[in-house]
């Protein structure tokens, strides 16, 4: 798998690399992970790094640089001064070793059509987006590998319990970084470490890719729940039956199980479905509640990516042959065509059977 | 390990016996299952099956009997005509074909040696009780098979996301019946299933076994962190990593790893977990704020049973071989020798290493 065990395809910036990194999208994970590196870099002494975070609106950026501040999805947090924002993708990209993708799933594919000839032809890219494409069902490693060209050591995902406004509050948060290419993810683990973020390696890149995305339909369900009045024993259902359905799906493209058992995946779901900070729980309950989907987008600020993967994971698990039934009864009440007092019976009344694998 | 495979010791009762059952221990779950007995039965339309509770303090015994109601620990609930109590141990078990232990793990014992010579020779034996005994570290199995002298096909565990409270006011939960013998978990299964309570078949005993056992310790953990003020992200890395240790012991025991995954190990943790119902959590949160254990007890009406646990988990991981750093760490702080504000450091930053196996 690693192209690198046998002619390096290029170097890894050294220990000594001033680094140069792009934050792509200024919401709250990207403003927040742009933190995180800064953080990083100043509580190792190194004042050679530049982060430069891009953000879609020129307004947000001239706050950033200016006000050291993201009063939309981070109002509290006041943003290291290392930090500088533009509103110019190319600008931002320029001679960066390493650019990180913060963008929502939908517009990855395009944001990074329009970098692609600026990239330094050595960049890494780190992934921090929980999505796939609709209508390729693509996972961002493989939108890289096929926009970019891009081989496996030059990429990595980020994903685990990570509620951005907690670890921009600096929160103590583990998470992990996965690259096929072990010392891609050792480099940005060094990269990222600070007092308050404690990232760990790891080469299973479609584990920690499919853990992030389905969380967020899980996540849907968990709030339905919420929405139709169900408790905890009720989610906690959901939850493990959710993460079971995950892990096959994981495991059928490749993936590890156990990093479906480990933060990217049981840490990731479950820090999302504890939280009232999680934009899919949030969604959910309004669902939950009988809200159409486009209600529903009216009211909430920033995306829920579980609504627009929802449909994309249930593709891809039916052409790969998985079952995933509470994924499909999400789909199903996003898409209008399950009325949303039927989820209760439908996630609790399957198969009255012995537990275990199918 | 089944001996039924040889040679049946026992005939279990079949569909049309009207079932003798006796449920010992009025605490909330104690009281909620024998409520759920009843509830199936009357769902059935099975008018002959027979429900006695047993409770230590012979006013409560009284106010179920006559009022239908546990005030103590049930106060909203009214409680099935068909469930009457008593305070006598021995004519609560009298003719009984199953009996359900709810008793708190350090009183099984006792409780069980009291009652022995009054058993019916072919009584089942059904465990809600969620702890080790200290001293011994045996778990209710085998406590059981040792006082009692019972093969493993009259035993069954019951585990799983079930907080007592939400199953009391028939809110839509499942669970899990463990036995060696699976035609003793399926007769449970089918005298226990109502509207709103769908129990699966296991053949996993120690697994459903030391998934509640080590929840309530993991629990203890969550709380103190809650104490501490720590926030999401931390508290799913520390679900995570309690699973991952409870998974490790389990599998130590014989368990499936499988069953840890599922509703009598993730579900099971993940419930307690997110409820404010949980009394391990509670406990925990106040260890958090700086509390001592004696004054944890103190402040709380119904045992934590993760408090009393603690120390026999950790004696039989050591004993055993298994590495488990959160819960050596709650054991710490129960027993008052590590201080509570260190907890946050040691349940994180622990090996900055790849994630996975040891």
């Amino acid at each position: 798998m690693t192209q690198s065990a046998q002619e390096p395809a290029f170097r890894l910036p050294d220990d000594t690399t001033a680094l140069k990194v792009a934050v792509l999208g200024a919401g709250s994970w990207g403003t927040t992970f742009a933190k995180v590196l800064a953080d990083s870099a100043r509580h190792r002494g190194d004042d050679g790094t530049q982060i430069t975070l891009w953000a879609r609106r020129e307004a947000v950026a001239q706050e950033i640089t200016q006000e050291h501040r993201n009063s939309q999805y981070l109002p509290e947090i006041e943003l290291p001064s290392l930090l500088t924002a533009t509103s110019d993708l190319n600008e931002a990209v320029r001679d960066a070793h390493v650019v990180v993708v913060a963008v929502p799933a939908q517009q990855v594919r395009a944001t990074l059509l329009e970098v692609k000839d600026a990239l330094d032809p050595a960049v890494v890219v780190v992934s921090l987006v929980k999505g796939l494409e609709r209508g390729t069902d693509a996972r961002m490693s493989e939108l890289c590998a096929e926009v970019l060209e891009l081989p496996p050591e030059r990429f990595a995902v980020v994903s685990g319990p990570n509620l951005a406004l907690e670890i921009a509050r600096e929160e103590p948060t583990a998470t992990v970084i996965a690259s096929a290419h072990e010392p891609t993810a050792a480099l940005l683990v060094s990269r990222t470490s600070a007092p308050y973020f404690r990232p760990y390696t790891n080469t299973d890149v479609p584990g920690a890719e499919i853990g992030g995305i389905v969380k967020n339909v899980i996540a849907l369900a968990v709030g339905i729940c919420d929405g139709q009045g169900l408790g905890d024993n009720s989610k906690a259902s959901v939850i493990t039956r959710g993460l079971t359905e995950t892990t096959r799906l994981a495991a059928r493209l490749g993936a590890n199980a156990e990093t479906l058992s480990g933060l990217a995946g049981l840490g990731d779901l479950v820090a999302t479905c504890a939280s009232p900070l999680s934009r899919n729980r949030s969604a959910g309950r309004l669902l939950g509640q009988g809200l159409t989907t486009a209600e529903v987008s009216e009211q909430m600020s920033q995306t829920a990516e579980g609504i627009k993967s929802v449909s994309a994971v249930v593709d891809l698990a039916r052409r790969v042959g998985v079952e995933m039934p509470i994924s499909e009864a999400v789909n199903a009440v996003v898409n209008g065509q399950l009325d949303v007092r039927s989820i209760a019976g439908l996630l609790l009344a399957r198969d009255l059977k012995p537990e275990g694998p199918q």
